[in-house]
């Protein structure tokens, strides 16, 4: 696949409000779109940084996957996602046809309109590994 | 401070080599070189992506700060480091003028010569951060 750049970055955070605190008054980041993403079950706040994005993750439901994240490991960085040049579906073949388990078999919608895929952490060296793609 | 970009995301992992595979086989991905950093008790694979590097951290001592990350929590990642435009010196001293808890007092040595300075995950909501700066 390629990849282009880093995408962003998904932090898990037990309150955006809190969060934000840190990272526009001490890191001199600017957050610019807080968003709903009701099929994640979080709150996203998104902040530029360079090429590449951090976005803050709080649950809106204690059973969705960032609230269990949280529950189990407290917060802290959540997932990475890679941006792909040759599209979510191609990408997501070529990494099944070398082995690797996915999360998602196919693309589905993500923050931003993105169109985005996750693969396993046990096949990705422990790290939650998004792909993504701009439609 | 003035964050211009994220310099880099350490991932520990237990073994270099075998991560390598998935970065470079499966993701694509090119490391570039490959540095033993004494100091911090590691070996670091560094894989440039868009304007932000992975760096991939191999403990050469399992008491070591990566070496003991990993017997806690497994291979993941490890912290976040950005690049500040005014020096690390600087914005080491606004942070903590901020009341967030430093890591490292004064900034020193990290890999590819960068000067570093570690700030303390309690303060950072859950992220292990670094602020670094080409001297």
């Amino acid at each position: 696949m390629k990849i282009t750049h880093i995408e962003h970055l998904g932090i898990a955070v037990k309150s955006i409000e809190d969060a934000l605190t840190y990272y526009e008054d001490v890191l001199g980041l600017k957050c610019y779109a807080i968003e709903e993403v009701a099929d994640q079950r979080v709150k996203t706040a998104f902040i530029k940084v360079g090429d590449t994005k951090i976005e803050l993750l709080e649950s809106t439901d204690p059973k969705g996957p960032v609230g269990k994240f949280i529950e189990k490991r407290g917060e802290g960085i959540h997932h990475i996602a890679f941006a792909v040049e040759d599209g979510v579906a191609e990408a997501l073949k070529e990494a099944e046809e070398k082995g690797i388990r996915l999360v998602d078999t196919q693309p589905r919608k993500g923050a931003e309109g993105l169109n985005i895929a996750f693969l396993h952490p046990k096949s990705t060296v422990g790290v939650l590994t998004e792909l993504c793609e701009h439609p």
